[in-house]
């Protein structure tokens, strides 16, 4: 996604080889009007498949659910929480997440009301780095009985590995931009998808 | 708005006289659809206010800030997080915010980058209780030279008090549905402003 690209280079920044944060946009100021864009991409990414829910994790990845769900038809948005709170009484899935990031691992949970058999979720996330994020909310849907419809990333770090991961696994993956490399506070892209260059005149 | 007291009637629940629970269309599952009257709404009791910029706490913030923000003219939108990642480099505004709700004190923050001198900023929640973490966002306003446009709430909890402390401080307050009352598992709700009446036949 080209416009993607365009505001991470101007706007995002980076740390080292490894980090490119993008607070001004995307994970601490959130930019709703471009979130309208990285939702009508998702919808196209995923176009045909049927999407009964989306399932994210909070607290980034909420914007970027909600912002997708009114272009793959208002399906229910849910987001895993990272602590289960006094108030969620009911029975919930619970799996572990590591975050090479973070250097800790945390605990996804979602309430077994709003995961339910028999569903397409669609996975969807801010960044997809080492993939462990998508790999545990893709066991959260195997728990609850329903299937991956696909796992989209706004920003793929593609030397983390993740995708490689993910796909190996059987799922389907779409990351709006893929970062190859990171090296003194410039961002080289992956090309975009053949997909996407022939609707560019679009 | 009494689509929204519905909503709450219809799909709420409550537990003792003091929590209504809306994971089913606001803080765990999301409605996106339903978010877009919520937005529209907001923007209805805040209009002909400048908003530079809204400003909400994350997780369940977020979604009600970014479904609002398209109604309102776009602005950016920022969350406050209750603890600084470790990316978080520059320096930021910090204030604690008790919650009587958990029985604890957290922070928030919100990088300086993201809150302007000379802005208007709306802000907004999920619930409104004690008014505490409304409180705390108004100081983080304050402490960037910027004003408060006003408060937005989706649920109030009328019977603690909060909206009574921010009016008494001069900040104007818009809660979309006031529970005035919570009894064996039923909800009283106020009677909704004039001004929605007004507009109740639009």
């Amino acid at each position: 996604m080209e416009a993607l690209k365009q505001k991470i280079r101007n706007e995002g920044t980076t740390i080292g080889k490894d980090i490119v944060k993008v607070d001004g946009f995307l994970n601490h100021q959130i930019d709703a009007r471009f979130l309208e864009r990285i939702g009508r991409e998702f919808a196209r990414r995923f176009d045909g498949c049927r999407i009964d829910r989306i399932l994210t994790v909070e607290a980034s990845g909420i914007a970027i659910a909600v912002g997708t769900a009114p272009f793959v038809g208002y399906p229910p948005v849910v987001f895993a929480k990272k602590a289960a709170p006094s108030t969620m009484t009911d029975g919930f899935y619970k799996v572990e997440a590591r975050s090479f990031t973070k250097g800790k691992v945390s605990s996804l949970i979602v309430s077994e009301k709003y995961l339910l058999a028999g569903e397409n979720v669609l996975i969807l996330d801010d960044f997809l780095a080492y993939g462990e994020a998508s790999l545990a909310m893709a066991e959260l849907v195997r728990k609850a009985g329903s299937q991956v419809a696909g796992i989209g990333a706004v920003i793929e770090k593609g030397f983390q590995g993740g995708s490689d991961k993910l796909r190996a696994k059987g799922y389907r993956v779409e990351s709006l931009a893929v970062i190859r490399k990171i090296e003194d506070g410039c961002i080289t892209f992956d090309e975009d998808p053949q997909i996407e260059k022939e609707y560019a005149g679009v």
